[in-house]
């Protein structure tokens, strides 16, 4: 993604001043802001809080996350206890206790005094590795792209739901990932842009990232999207995913299940975008297995934006007194799912899809008792 | 609708006061407004900018509208100008079209000096036949929920998207009648209110009058209604209708579509609750015949709430710079309907269904040319 002409990343470790920063997303996109996290109950907090939000940066955040809790504590029982704070802070994305797992596994061999600098090293390796993934997502993808462009006159009409972009990730994003490739190879491709209550990260982050890097792009309700498939305006379906298992479920951001919905009713493809790290191969049925997130019912009711004199605020959009229910997530069946797009390329969204494409993960998670076939 | 313990309309004429007064619905949740229409320009204004909504409301302050333009100039060219200019303030509603017509062809026989008084009284006769068709579709609809109340513990959960409550209408409401008349025998409802953005009619006006009428709730994003069919917590989703084409295809608040998917693919019955005048008999496809309004796109950029100071106000949630479309409705096809719940009983949502219930309607529409079968 670029930010004013230059690339720009969401976390990162800056050397020169030893500081681990990330960029503040619930100040976007009315202010663009980066900030420091000083130690582990920061980065906790910004997980919590969804300062960083994305299952890919998630993932990266916690892996820095436990190297500042090192510096402060290399011991086996900070080491633990990190581990399991961080793992609690969001508890539907998998890529946060797969991140947290592998530094765990990382470090535990280590002694105490290599601890620090080794966490470092590997969570500067997770954020490379996540950018490389979502590279390749963006090259396995572009062609579905190319293909419709050849095929008539007029812009492709990608619809995409929340914020499966470069700010989920390191950078390219997973569903903007094709986007992104399909812009810089001059295609002329356009954008819808559910605004995805109740955080509003489609209006808010996916807008300003496709605006930051010049991609045109429409905003609608969350209630348009069948609406514009009936009609005709819509070519593809590209999100992203918090977790795929490995029956090719996907769960992703609350509402997602309904747009597929609609894809499938107007014969729509409806592309899954899914790093590995997403996949738990230990599930097979996403609508049983997966726990879903119930989150504050404040964030339903108290909605964020821009005042009319430019200043952050919140209005309350809810009648006095009713109750709010806020499901962060929900499943997506396999069988609305044209396709999963991985780093390795195209698969069903099934078992023999991606055991055909992931053989060493699926027989890895066969070997421990996984429900992998 | 119940509100501070009595009944209280929509819309009315005050004879001690000789001013016809609307609930100012711009003003709720936050404050609750009745204000004057002193003139037919006032009258086109409220229902362009939704001071009055709903299909029935609309077409209600269109009669009071034409009959205080009578009181200014009751002329041929008045009356046909003053049609035109209420028909014009938003296209998709039916009744609108319907009320105005009915108005006019009474008042156009009258010598001019009647036509004040006799339109004045024919608007009185429209809101007291609304009030009447609305509590028969709840008499119609409540063995509905009675039935699933019957099968089993807890609170029967209903589902209804925007507003088709007792707001939008003169009282009762068309999707909500059931749920008061069940409400009111002493079932245990509970409903799912679809905050339905961009207007959030739901979260706002839904809730709100559920909740003066004492009737239990809860406000979910309209992201969240399949998630909770595809975990049983949905019995029944009710929903009203803009227009009703003759076959059955229903026209109703953008995102309703997307909920009548969901229902499908979960088995959850979805009844749409249609009052005659909602019928459209001279149109048979609805997506290729109905025209949708598109509205400001502001009205997504810009969300209307209370702030932490408890002033009404609003906040832009919208990337600076992005494009924004705003479709006010979409189309559900009669296949996604389980059932019409209409002032006469239940058909289902075909030709054969509808003109089952209104042979008279039908075979009128069939000798104009219409569609009707």
């Amino acid at each position: 993604m670029n930010y004013q002409g230059k690339r720009q990343e969401t976390i990162g470790y800056d050397a020169d001043r030893d500081r681990v920063w990330i960029i503040d997303q619930t100040r976007l996109p009315g202010e663009f802001v980066l900030c420091d996290l000083p130690d582990l109950t920061a980065a906790v907090r910004a997980i919590a809080d969804m300062q960083v939000r994305g299952a890919p940066l998630i993932g990266a955040t916690a892996a820095f996350g436990l190297a500042l809790e090192m510096r402060r504590d290399p011991s086996d029982a900070a080491l633990a206890a990190g581990a399991e704070r961080l793992t609690g802070a969001r508890p539907t994305a998998v890529n946060l206790a797969w991140a947290v797992a592998r530094v765990v596994q990382h470090l535990t061999p280590l002694p105490p005094a290599e601890r620090a600098a080794a966490a470092l090293s590997l969570s500067q390796e997770i954020c490379r590795e996540d950018e490389s993934l979502c590279s390749a997502i963006g090259d396995h993808g572009l062609p579905l792209i190319q293909a419709i462009a050849e095929k008539r006159d007029g812009p492709v009409n990608v619809l995409t739901h929340c914020n499966a972009g470069a700010l989920a990730t390191l950078d390219w994003g997973t569903a903007t990932a094709p986007i992104y490739k399909a812009f810089d190879a001059g295609i002329d491709v356009h954008v819808w842009v559910d605004e995805t209550r109740p955080r509003n990260q489609g209006g808010a982050l996916t807008a300003w990232e496709l605006g930051a890097h010049g991609v045109p792009h429409t905003v609608i309700v969350d209630n348009a999207g069948g609406h514009l498939m009936q009609h005709g305006l819509v070519d593809l379906c590209l999100v992203g995913t918090d977790r795929t298992v490995a029956s090719g479920d996907v769960c992703n951001k609350i509402g997602t299940y309904l747009k597929a919905l609609a894809a499938q009713d107007n014969n729509v493809p409806f592309y899954v975008c899914a790093p590995s790290p997403s996949i738990d191969w230990d599930l097979s049925d996403g609508l049983s297995d997966i726990p879903i997130e119930q989150r504050d019912g404040a964030e339903v009711s108290w909605v964020q934006g821009v005042d009319r004199q430019g200043q952050t605020s919140e209005v309350n959009v809810v009648a006095a007194g009713s109750a709010v229910r806020n499901d962060a997530f929900d499943v997506t069946p396999a069988r609305l799912v044209t396709g999963l797009i991985t780093e390795r390329g195209i698969c069903s969204a099934s078992s023999e899809g991606l055991a055909g494409l992931f053989p060493d993960l699926a027989r890895k998670a066969a070997a421990v008792g996984g429900a992998g076939p």
